[in-house]
């Protein structure tokens, strides 16, 4: 039964990949428009393809040299125990760092392939527009698919290559080979870290660069050909946004399935000695998330290819794009009940399918509870931003005020979600076998919800990157000046384009939240594995774990530091060199007169940032890598006799406070973000005055409260774009970190 | 030897009450100046009174709803069980209600009497500054000292004397009367949430109104008495930094001295049954804390006699307040070292009280360590605060963004001081028993450290209240428009007061987060007095534990927004209400030119923020007190015949981790406003083009740049002043609700 479900996993994994291939020749066989187009859309490919190339070979540099060190600190410096899950320390150096470099080497292509594509939709979605909304509206959407099936038909694809590998030539029995492939999470974290670290400090610095002397101190509307930062901006959509949440969505991905095999492992084994088995054995159980997923990607497709615009092309995009939504999750949901029935049924406790099935919907709704409280606090509709928009009235600072406001606020409800679906999905799981089995079917119902959740991943990571997509072909449609009624459609698309972006941004919180709790229950088993005896538990209460979790707590708000303040220095560096462009223009009442012959040089800024954001971001990464390994050699100093797992124990806290403070610190950076930059567009579509307050004798002069607003909108970009998304990442490094080193800490 | 014990503290304490009653008669009996200055100080007074009365009404009434409550909920609802200290619901009821009632009143009291004090020393300090810098400095100490010394002695008062009157009639065991007024700790901290609140809210609502409108709008400077808000500036003076912090400190004195009788007790009768008994006894254990605080309100007193300035008057006054700091804090030690030797000697273990000793001296360590981290991320001498000041010369976000990089990051050396900290002074007391006599001495070690760092509290508070006298001093001179050399001398005590705030901040935090975990080690100990089992830990693996410590993470961001917001929307009804008394002043390039006969209305100005600052106290603060009570009591659905414990477990991982998350954010919010302010300050003294540019043409115009920093500072006031203190009581008030409410979760 194992060679069949592998190769059922591997099937559909590869069938992901081709219908991946086939999306992307179906993009670029549309037509790539104008000359003046073109121009732009080169313009952003080479400063894509140049970061991204200059990133990728720092990445890899780092990685070779933990990869290194992983190396050695298993086959050198550890010394092999009776509990390892292989003969020998070479075996399991090979293993895991393999795992690891594997990891690595997928992550990178997987963000470097979709970027590509989503490159090449930009200029094919702006020459569509021209003719046909509905043709640009799948484009971009199907450019974005390219991306999200490769992520994740390629994490499957490394999690059952490698497991198959490892059962065929590692001579290791089946239950533990989760142990040794944990590095390909690890490895996939690791490219995810920099990737969106780098990404984000990339983009938000061109963005804050681009806002302030652009649309604040020279009047000049977004994507106007004059700013010098303005393809710099539009290079960072792409590294930032498309790259970054790509490479984030394949470790979760990736450290979410392995770790759900290794607690299904254990479930099944448990089963099988109190007399419970499944039908579908120890292996079946394990082998699920890889199947529940697989069946995804299929669902997925499906609800890609429904995606289309009505006849007229009347209906706003986003109800489209819901639409297909819809599908993919009823239809993943249905294949997932089969999966449960199938995999998940055991003679003796009839009822555990069904309510393994129901953990899945308590997922689902998760992740729908999510994507509604992050629109009601980003959303110009309801409340919070209204009163951002309000605060603005009185000027910058409380605009400020407002918005941090809002930020802390919105962490409340997400809270409780989180508590809710936690709670019941333990409970389902714990109340799927009889109380009087003996049998803790908890842990795994939590992790059945995250896989519920990630059910219809490629569906959303190709909303996500469905926004780059459009906000590139609005930024073209723009410099390459197009009629108004052009414009238009495009900043209608562009417009769903944000809305989908911050609604991945919730679904990526809700994911690490719900994955959280899997990913450490499963270090707790592997260390009680490798240790050979029980961890009775996470003590708060004794002061070594106390201050492991207060050490968790604090690297979240040093890391969201550093991520924010590389913004602000590469940022600055970008100001001034646009201040230094612009200084000797003619200016009018405040407002700069342009000649018609000015030439910004967009190249020097592209370089700036690029220079600047490579810099930035190994420092915040290291501190997240070494942090974990800090604390778990150094607290080696308390094991004691009686105490053998204290190190382990501290770590534990470090990573579960650590994902708390994590969690609401990216909540609080993303709606809070968010929220400020929608207060400023719903000033901009005409309250509080808009843009422009025109006086009695007709002059225009600038509106005080958008000034305000655009300061907050400025200060919310690094939040929304660079520290909020790294900490998803963060949080999933911190499992995968302590998952991979787990031995060493014993 | 009980009685002994009790005569000498309550004896010491009524002491340090005479002494505070001498130096405000020493005070009172300085000249009030001329007409002019009263007029100001009068406008003062009345406002700070009439706020404090309406205020503490409030407050009152707040706090006999909840003595209702707990009245009802102990005599009522709950049944008497086997393990409870007395004999019927009835006595329990009576005892801890007592104890709430009286906690509460003592701290009105003394909030209510230091403020008293500090509004009449503002104007004697402003008159003596005419004739002599020396009798400056000592009236403003000396008024601060009748605040320091009050609550000091208060506190201690209240709770010996509650220990009297309980031993006296209450037929319970004294090492259990800890537990029956636990109730003095909570009822002080409710009335410090609030006070903190209130105080908080209108301090800074009238400050971010008169700042924006003030200084930037209108480009006057502070204090200025053209500017309406003013005086409702110098109002909040007194009743955020001086009544808040007072009844912030009565709480953390109260609070941690009956956490550390209840470890101390626990401690004693241990080793008696180990036959390592104590030579003092169970009781003098016990009475250490009392004792040791009582030796250091006379080291305190000590310490401020000793402040003076020298003949020429040519030292800086904060090295005359640090002289005297440091013969307080040798003084205090050496009393610290004879109290620990006289009731923490134990025949069997020789080595016990010296190790206690140096638990003392790492508390006393790591209050300085505070002090010198407090100093180095928010005065301008440093990078951090000169970072955000060049950050503003490319405008308001770019300093924002810095300022935020700067609160973020200054939570890691005071992390790892605390962790330090923490374990030393752990392994300290850990050790001080022989490893093979079974005794844990650990947990009191760290109470020892606590009450280490405890023991010139009433210095602290002294230094902390000469903070809003200076100041008020500074606004009397200049609203009276004094002369230029006079408004130096009171700049350099305003220098000095403004220093000694953010240094106590400091100190706050690092008590608040040493006690933490002595105090909800004394939790733990007293769920196992009442449920007659012990507490085996705080399992964060539990996802029921889980699920409260993510409840309390989250409570600690939410209560922070809604301090935050409440200033925010209170300024801008000042901000609209100054503006409409400036609408219709002349202009010239956009400064106002004030006519010489105008007449701003203070009074309006005064009573909206007293209105919306009560208004907006009120939720909040019942968040805090409400939500444990919610957990505690819904989670006790999940408890089952395994785990009665789960509910109050739960708790602990509330209260644990909401410890963590507010220290960190109280660090945020506390530097990240202080570095903010004094970027400001920065430029002002002349740095990045100071406030003005003059050009040319000789024609002054404002520094954009300075411009910027004042949007920073007026962030920043809300966070140092509003919400980062209250999230001090914040953590306390979690500490000592669950240390009351404890029995009703089990």
């Amino acid at each position: 039964m194992t060679a069949q479900l592998i190769l059922l996993v591997i099937g559909f994994s590869v069938f992901g990949l081709l219908f991946a291939a086939y999306l992307a020749r179906w993009v670029l066989r549309f037509s790539t428009g104008s000359a003046a187009m073109q121009k732009i859309s080169n313009a952003i490919k080479e400063g894509a393809e140049a970061f991204l190339r200059r990133q990728n070979r720092t990445i890899l540099g780092l990685a070779l040299a933990f990869a290194v060190v992983l190396f050695v600190g298993y086959g050198v410096i550890r010394e092999h125990r009776a509990f390892d899950p292989v003969g020998s320390s070479f075996q399991l150096a090979f293993w895991i760092t393999l795992s690891f470099v594997l990891g690595a080497l997928c992550s990178v292509f997987a963000g470097y392939v979709g970027m590509w594509v989503s490159i090449r939709s930009n200029i094919r979605t702006a020459t569509a527009v021209l003719s046909s909304l509905n043709d640009a509206l799948r484009i971009a959407l199907r450019g974005g698919a390219v991306s999200g099936l490769l992520v994740v038909a390629m994490s499957l694809l490394g999690v059952t290559g490698l497991y198959a590998l490892v059962d065929a030539f590692g001579n290791v029995e089946p239950t533990k080979i989760p142990l040794l492939i944990v590095g390909y999470g690890f490895g996939a974290s690791f490219v995810a870290l920099f990737a969106q670290l780098g990404g984000g400090i990339y983009t938000k610095a061109a963005d804050v660069g681009a806002d302030l002397v652009g649309k604040v101190e020279a009047g000049i509307p977004e994507d106007d050909p004059r700013n010098p930062a303005v393809i710099a901006d539009l290079v960072g959509d792409n590294v930032g946004d498309c790259a970054g949440r790509g490479a984030d969505l394949f470790e979760s991905t990736a450290a979410e399935n392995i770790g759900a095999m290794i607690l299904g492992a254990s479930l099944a084994a448990a089963a099988e000695k109190a007399n419970f088995g499944f039908s579908a054995g120890i292996i079946g159980v394990m082998m699920f998330p890889l199947v529940a997923r697989a069946f995804g990607i299929v669902a997925s497709i499906i609800g890609i290819m429904m995606v289309k615009m009505d006849k007229e092309e009347k209906i706003d995009p986003m109800q489209a794009l819901n639409r297909g939504y819809y599908y993919a999750v009823v239809l993943a949901m249905v294949a997932f009940g089969g999966a449960t029935y199938w995999l998940l049924n055991t003679p003796k406790a009839p009822d555990a399918w069904w309510h393994f099935f129901l953990c899945g919907i308590v997922g689902v709704l998760t992740s729908v509870a999510f994507v509604y409280i992050t629109q009601y606090y980003t959303e110009y509709k309801y409340r919070p931003v209204q009163s951002i928009a309000e605060a603005s009235k009185t000027g910058p600072a409380t605009n400020i005020i407002a918005g941090v406001g809002v930020g802390l606020e919105c962490t409340w409800m997400p809270t409780l979600v989180m508590g809710a679906a936690l709670l019941s999905s333990y409970f389902l799981g714990q109340s799927a076998f009889p109380a009087s089995s003996g049998m803790h079917g908890g842990l795994f119902g939590t992790a059945v919800a995250t896989m519920g959740m990630l059910a219809t991943a490629a569906y959303i990571l190709a909303m996500d990157t469905f926004g780059p997509i459009t906000d590139n072909a609005g930024g073209i449609v723009e410099m390459s000046e197009q009629p108004e009624e052009v414009r238009k459609k495009t900043d209608r698309l562009d417009a769903v384009g944000n809305t989908t972006k911050a609604l991945t941004k919730g679904y990526a919180v809700g994911s690490a939240a719900l994955a959280a709790f899997l990913l450490f229950q499963a270090y707790m088993d592997e260390v009680a594995q490798y240790a050979g005896q029980e961890m009775h538990g996470v003590n708060l209460a004794n002061p070594v774990v106390f201050v492991g979790a207060l050490i968790g707590a604090a690297l979240v708000f040093l890391f969201s530091s550093m991520a924010i303040r590389a913004v602000g220095s590469a940022a600055q560096a970008i100001i001034e060199e646009v201040r230094r462009q612009y200084a000797k223009l003619p200016r009018l009442n405040d407002i700069i007169q342009f000649p018609a012959d000015f030439k910004p040089d967009y190249a020097t800024c592209v370089d700036i940032v690029t220079k600047s954001a490579l810099r930035k971001m190994v420092a915040p990464g290291l501190l997240v890598v070494l942090t974990p390994i800090g604390v778990g050699l150094t607290f080696k100093m308390f094991i004691t006799p009686e105490n053998k797992l204290i190190s382990a124990e501290a770590v534990a806290g470090l990573l579960m406070v650590g994902t708390i403070a994590g969690i609401l610190m990216a909540l609080f950076l993303n709606n809070g973000g968010g929220a400020w930059d929608n207060a400023k567009k719903y000033i901009e579509s005409g309250a509080h005055g808009g843009k422009y307050l025109i006086g009695p004798d007709g002059t225009k002069t600038k509106n005080p409260t958008h000034a305000a607003a655009v300061v907050g909108d400025t200060v919310g970009d690094p939040f929304k774009d660079t520290a909020g998304p790294s900490l998803h990442v963060l949080i999933k490094l911190l499992s995968t970190i302590t998952l991979v080193l787990a031995p060493l800490f014993i």
